[in-house]
């Protein structure tokens, strides 16, 4: 395909793809406090609600974990842990622990398969909550706010699925974390689009 | 949640709630010529490049169904219809031969589950390509450029799999289609983050 020289965008199509470069993901141990401001998040979760969504059918939500229930979350992934390896070690167990612990500002993904009508595929609930995340990711970029995603074994284990109280239809998809930025890897490189582009 | 006063926001974050919230999905028949020309397409592709995609597998491709092969995704459309209908009418027939003909770039999305080490569950892929999708959109719509999300029954039809020599690991997710907006509806309402956010 054509090069694309900078100098031929508009500025809000430069804007935009500066922004969607700066974006990259910050592990939960390098977002500290402050986390966002209760009108920050607000605006990352107002950004989300302008996800495509097949049939408007709200698939998905989210459960923000305040810090009073970091504890729980610990324990669940401790319970989680302690399931799936029963001969973990204290070091694993404190591990799996401290992970509750990190970033200001935490909160689960959760997709919904309930049957709806008409139909809509878990296919495309999840490409409806991917476009409410990147729109959640991109608008904390903007707020000078770092992201991160996380998720690991303990996803849907019934440890976690009973904290959240997930429903039977309900599944955890992975977990998002905000936070000022303490110190961010460079950009890792991105693919060209002729990685994953061809032409019938 | 406090009610976000827009004077308190700076000029970026604004201009990405605009870019959002102008954003919105158009048929594709209300999608009409012309469509992206290749510098905007490859900025498209250059977008969805910048998803997260954990474990850097890249799990999803997209192939691009110029005009010269629409009559062939047509006939694909048709042989799905036939094989899971087959007293169809021939209205029926004409109409899903159509829908391969509208708007003036048309893509398929493809996930692929296959195996990687390490493992990322198919749900990650998803958001992964969701995340991809809504880049692109967001940079469509910076460009002026319109954008539908299409899906349905033939989505994975041995007619469509075979056009596109999808592996077996591999899923069609959906098309998207772009090109320049002919007539839009208005805006539709959002939920508000009540709606879909709690807290634990």
């Amino acid at each position: 395909m054509a090069h694309l020289s900078e100098d031929m965008l508009s500025n809000t199509s430069k804007n935009l793809l500066l922004q969607m470069t700066a974006r990259r993901n910050v592990a939960p141990k390098r977002l500290i406090e402050p986390g966002p401001t209760e009108e920050q998040l607000n605006l990352i979760f107002r950004a989300a609600s302008h996800a495509p969504d097949h049939e408007r059918i709200q698939p998905w939500r989210f459960i923000v974990v305040p810090k009073n229930k970091r504890a729980n979350l610990g324990e669940a992934f401790v319970q989680a842990l302690k399931h799936r390896a029963p001969n973990a070690s204290q070091v694993q167990i404190d591990a799996a622990y401290e992970k509750a612990l990190r970033a200001p500002c935490l909160m689960i993904a959760i997709i919904s398969a309930l049957p709806s009508e008409p139909a809509v595929p878990l296919n495309e609930r999840l490409i409806s909550l991917g476009c409410a995340i990147q729109n959640m990711l991109l608008m904390a970029e903007t707020l000078a706010i770092g992201s991160g995603i996380t998720s690991g074994q303990a996803m849907n284990a019934q440890s976690i699925r009973d904290l959240f109280f997930l429903t039977a239809h309900e599944e955890g998809v992975c977990f998002l974390n905000f936070g000022t930025v303490a110190s961010r890897k460079p950009a890792r490189p991105r693919a060209p689009p002729s990685a994953f582009v061809t032409t019938l």
